[in-house]
């Protein structure tokens, strides 16, 4: 069967990217939160043994390093904010929750919300409401008359539907409606690739190309009681390179330009959105915030200058980039099966006690992940692996591709990094699986942020 | 812009299988659950007009025809069950709730569950253990012994380590471990094609080409205290065409007479699992229960003929077959949006109160679904629509392609058939979304079997 393999040696069906481990044991540094570790085989995160997190919460669970979430955020507020006056907002839909909605004020963040849900959190967490922009492609009438209300500092307008609405509201209440413009450049980024088009075939935004975008402007700058801020444009996700946003800074400070030579109004701010990506397996290498910074800043200085612009104040929107790395998922092996496959190799499947409904992303969007031994060191071979859950669909994969130690078995624990956005977000009762908590790590101390749903709470709205 | 077509002339970028229709007003009855009707544009649905139901339980909402459920379930009962003998197990995954059990029960199918939290829906809606089968491939020891315990009437064995499981645990309480093995035939079947390989990469399953299968009923049969009922089979899912079933029955049941031949076990049992496909849109055209019944069972007569083996006691686990065209999705219009796309057509984006949220297999299958107005008739020409929710992810699309009429506007009541299976079970707060209501609706009355959920729901598990 050839399940266990020397490294170097393996010959199998594992994708390019993939290479066989010198040390099957060692974490790689970038896919990790800043304070993870091994100690003879043992994973440490904030300080604390797994295990011993372990013993007090149970797995599956999401660990959050406390101290990695606020250093990257601060990063991003050192290298935009500090350095060349950006504000920054965490994108909360990555992930949010209400003591971490007050982390990101307190390392002086701003935070969107693209929800009412959301907005409850923030302000919960007391969140200054001019810290925090609304997003989104369908806000109610109600929804945004609460926005105003409130004094949220930015509303993204979406549509000619809520340029309507903005409008109705900011006439009704004789508050202001502080307001950007979401257009779409026609630039669609991904990892290394972008594709540039004169349309885009998608819900968000007012087009460039057809017009949409300036009729939105004129409409808003025009209207009584809104006071337009901008123009936002948003290109993609997990994105690794700047390319993107050449093109969409160019054609959208062409429109900024438009606006000022046309109507005579000169738009305060430009919104550069995110999708800064992070690394979820060695085939990823990100950029960091500083190079990231100095990048889009002299992309827009450039094009201002070529259009006598000045430049804008800017904004960006970093959610994945932030709690991305910060979270790992810790699970219990169930079951390890050694599945034969076409020419003499094989792959070990390991079911772990979770799986898409605490991580819909691998079958979501394709998406990779690694994983490590998290409760003690092997000397085993490694073997080519598959961390599958325990749900009834045979998609149900957590990692596709990883080298495990070959001796893994049940009760051994296993930790998966880089689930901090888009996976408790995203969690589901598949199954009426019971979602996993958050908790906070720091200083060897745990702190549970988000509890584990117990079956009272699954049952609560079925009413029986 | 081009976005308001006569009927027949439209040249745009629909699929293939998406024809301009005649009346966009009409329902495609096999869409659709079997009480649904339009009067005056208006969908009515159990006897109830949507918008009064709407008035009364607020969008968005899952719909549940009471009857159409109890009647498809009663159809694969007399089918399978009346007309050859089968046991019928509905498959919990696809949608359950406690009502819903009892149901099941009423109408005498038996229940599949995959999980400790389906078991006690299950058990709380007083399902009798004996008519409950027990899924999934990563059970644990805990999980198993309640399932013995509570005599659960099948558990389907999934691994080695869940074989080395049930023998210990009929060992330890001396309870009669009922059981069932999983075995993969290498056929992989979905809509009207099927795979055929010798081996399948997945983590589901006993492989028969790799003598694993054979190996686990080997060891489960000498066990004492376990009750080895036969092989259990699972092809695929959404499957329009028998063949991809005869090829796995013709091995399963090759495995079946070797067991017979070299341990002198006659199985007394087989399964042949799910799979059967529903009408997500035009394009799709399911075989009855009674085709079905009657090919299946053809199949496994003449197997069993060829192999001089009795016809073991077969059963089915339609989950989707049954609760998918039972269910409905009532959206309210948000905004619309008309997007310019290349060579001067145009796509209509209708945006609701859901989303990925309520309906994650769109974005997660690349799944079709269809859509009409709810709430009036309209004599507006179709224009090419996407459903999409309010999410903040540009995959957020609810029904990818469909000819909605040109007027729909935000105040609109949008109805999407074939929501039963895996749409609220797969269900999640993105965005903080409350996940709505299970309506059930006969005779003109309502009944809400799953609450909406509400804000306190949602923070009741984030500690502040």
């Amino acid at each position: 069967m050839n399940a266990h393999l020397a490294p170097g040696s393996f010959t199998g069906t594992s994708p390019a990217w993939l290479d066989v481990p010198d040390d099957v044991n060692a974490l790689v540094p970038r896919l990790w939160s800043q304070t993870a570790r091994k100690d003879a085989g043992v994973l440490h995160i904030g300080g604390l043994a797994i295990p011993d997190l372990v013993a007090s919460v149970n797995t599956p669970t999401y660990v959050l390093d406390e101290d990695d979430f606020r250093a990257r955020a601060r990063a991003f507020k050192e290298a935009f904010g500090d350095r060349h006056g950006y504000d920054v907002y965490y994108a909360g839909k990555a992930f949010l929750c209400t003591e971490l909605a007050r982390w990101v004020q307190q390392e002086g963040l701003c935070l969107d919300v693209c929800s009412n849900g959301e907005l409850t959190v923030a302000l919960r967490a007391g969140v200054e409401p001019e810290r925090i922009g609304y997003h989104g492609n369908n806000k109610t009438l109600t929804e945004l008359r609460r926005a105003i209300v409130e004094g949220v500092g930015r509303i993204i307008v979406d549509s000619f539907d809520e340029v309507d609405r903005v409008i109705a509201v900011a006439g009704e209440t004789g508050l202001p409606a502080r307001v950007m413009v979401r257009v779409t450049a026609g630039v669609e980024a991904h990892t290394h690739e972008y594709i540039a088009t004169a349309h885009e075939d998608q819900k968000f935004g007012l087009s460039i190309s057809s017009n949409d975008a300036f009729e939105a402007v004129r409409r808003l700058a025009a209207a009584p009681g809104v006071d337009l801020r901008g123009l936002h444009s948003h290109i993609g996700s997990q994105i690794f390179d700047s390319a993107g946003f050449e093109v969409a800074a160019r054609r959208v400070l062409a429109l900024h330009a438009r606006v000022r030579d046309e109507l005579g109004v000169e738009l305060p701010e430009l919104d550069l959105g995110g999708g800064f990506g992070i690394a979820y397996t060695t085939q990823d290498d990100p950029s960091s915030p500083s190079a990231l910074a100095e990048d889009l800043t002299a992309i827009v200085e450039h094009e201002c200058r070529a259009l006598d612009l000045a430049v804008p104040h800017l904004s960006i929107e970093p959610g994945r980039a932030i709690v991305g790395p910060s979270m790992c998922t810790v699970y219990t092996v169930g079951t390890v099966k050694e599945v034969a496959l076409d020419g003499g190799v094989s792959r070990t499947y390991v079911s772990v006690d979770g799986g898409m409904s605490d991580n819909i992303r691998t079958a979501l969007y394709d998406a990779d992940y690694s994983a490590t031994l998290a409760g003690r060191a092997s000397d085993a071979a490694p073997v080519l692996g598959r961390v599958v859950g325990k749900h009834c669909e045979a998609g149900d994969i957590v990692v596709k591709h990883e080298f495990l130690p070959g001796d893994i078995h049940p009760g051994d624990l296993l930790a998966v990094p880089g689930t901090g956005a888009y996976c408790r977000s995203m969690a589901s009762n598949y199954n009426h699986a019971l979602r996993p908590p958050v908790v906070a790590v720091k200083d060897g101390q745990p702190r549970v942020l988000v509890r584990r749903e117990t079956e009272d709470d699954l049952l609560a709205t079925d009413l029986g």
